[in-house]
């Protein structure tokens, strides 16, 4: 029933000092301090698609959580609110408490509040819309990267998709590698530290060269990446690179930051992602004048993906 | 495909002046005016439980957008930005562009701007997010409802509940009856007018006595209504009272609101909707020192509805 539904969500959410009035009523009402600017991104999960059907409710909850969190990091924004629309095949107070779980011990880390939404009965869907804040002239977009910029990426991406891989192919799934598909870290304090300081941002969530291939779209430049420069995580280095590149290169789900940045800009970079004590990021390529993204192979030759990147339909 | 589809909606969707960055980056940037609360209303509409699945494609759009912007006026706020997230089973450029074709037309009639959201794959599911504005203090809330207030509603509760009715039994359905179902009018201009002057408020989703049950918890009071006093459309004027009384006084899906307010503002409250040219409200009980909501008929005996009010789960 959704009132006893929204009563236990409500039960379990803490509040900002910023919430005027949060779950319970017709809308949430939020004090937004003055001369920032909102940030807002919504993002839906759905079963079978965007996470496997078997994935612990706790997962789940984490997930959705923190794909909207990696929108705002991608943004440079710092998080405040959301909203969650949880629709349901049946009502499930089991379900909605491992949810929490994961959802709220997420929200915890980064102070943010669940301040509304709504309970409904469908199948199996998650809803979040993240609100933030940043300062005026300092969000990253994905348009601003210059030729002869850097190309940046935090942490090591291929974990995720190499994790659904092996999931895919019914095979043992590593264990360092299968806690990046289910509970993806949000870049969010390495995006506030590169706010000003990046020309271009955009997390990874459809596999890199496709959404650099957006920075390049929106910034009218076009992209090399050099293969051999891509960070592997322990667990992906014992892949041979023929195995690795695919998911370093097109996997999906890592919710790494990649950014461009003029190279005079290189220690700034360093020392900027060094001070918040999350994550480093590594230079893999550089920005030119052309047209789309390349990938190149340590020998100089082009390489062509199989999967250019997640395709939503 | 996703970007497609973003392309085709982005192409439709006018900015406001206040939205910095709109569709197409990961999130979005909006300039909150200096001196107001943000409120933040979200609801979900999923295929065959919150509208018939052969609902054409502009009304669910309409709904979509008219359901939310109902939550905004139960608080008294000015519509101003929303987020959309559309999870489809395929692909289909004919469903997008009608579907644009009605929520984008209420959203030109209320100012809104569409600035983000995303689209998947999935059952046929809107979810929507909707920002506005409001002066602080001047928020409507259930909570606030005093014994001895008038509780009014405005316009003809039950048209949407006796258009589902006649669907759901195969019979012809009046076609004003239909539209009220199809493409309910949010009351925006009644509840900005009825800020600072109602003493609660709520949208009428659920049924007119669960919803004002809703006020009644919040405020920690109780209510009685005359049957008798329910005002009703010409087409449900028809319909002997044993059967419209049930639609009115429990259907869903109108979104009017009922608002309770002191006795002394009876002319103020009249006025102010008067002012707006958009509807009246009707006086159609009293809350009182009791707990829950009863019905009254007209020779002074209690009424027990069949069906409290709709149900999720």
């Amino acid at each position: 029933m959704e009132f006893d539904l929204i009563a236990r969500i409500r039960d379990r959410a803490p509040g900002r000092a910023d919430v005027v009035l949060g779950i319970g009523d017709d809308a949430a009402l939020l004090q937004v301090p003055p001369g920032m600017q909102l940030v807002v991104a919504m993002d839906t999960l759905n079963a079978g698609v965007h996470f496997p059907v078997a994935t612990a409710p706790a997962d789940i909850g984490w997930k959705a959580l923190a794909v909207n969190l990696s929108d705002l990091a991608a943004m440079g924004a710092q998080p405040a609110w959301c909203t969650l629309s949880l629709s349901l095949p049946e009502a499930g107070a089991a379900f909605v408490d491992g949810f929490l779980d994961g959802f709220l011990e997420l929200a915890a880390r980064h102070d943010v509040s669940l301040v509304g939404g709504d309970t409904t009965r469908g199948p199996l869907s998650v809803c979040v819309t993240m609100h933030g804040l940043v300062e005026p002239g300092r969000a990253l977009r994905r348009a601003g990267a210059g030729v002869g910029d850097d190309v940046w990426v935090t942490g090591t991406p291929g974990d995720a998709a190499a994790a659904l891989a092996a999931l895919q192919a019914g095979a043992a799934v590593d264990r360092s590698l299968r806690a990046r598909l289910d509970r993806p870290t949000p870049r969010v304090a390495a995006g506030r530290a590169l706010a000003g300081v990046a020309s271009a941002c955009i997390d990874v969530s459809d596999g890199l060269l496709a959404d650099l291939g957006h920075i390049c779209a929106a910034s009218g430049v076009g992209a090399c990446i050099e293969l051999d420069r891509l960070p592997a995580s322990p667990a992906l280095s014992r892949f041979k690179p023929d195995l690795r590149w695919p998911w370093q290169a097109t996997g999906g789900d890592d919710y790494e930051l990649c950014f461009t940045a003029p190279a005079a800009q290189r220690e700034t970079v360093v020392d900027a992602l060094a001070a918040t004590g999350e994550i480093a990021a590594t230079r893999i390529g550089r920005i030119d004048a052309s047209t789309g993204v390349r990938a190149q192979c340590p020998d100089g030759t082009a390489w062509t993906p199989a999967m250019p990147g997640y395709r939503h339909f």
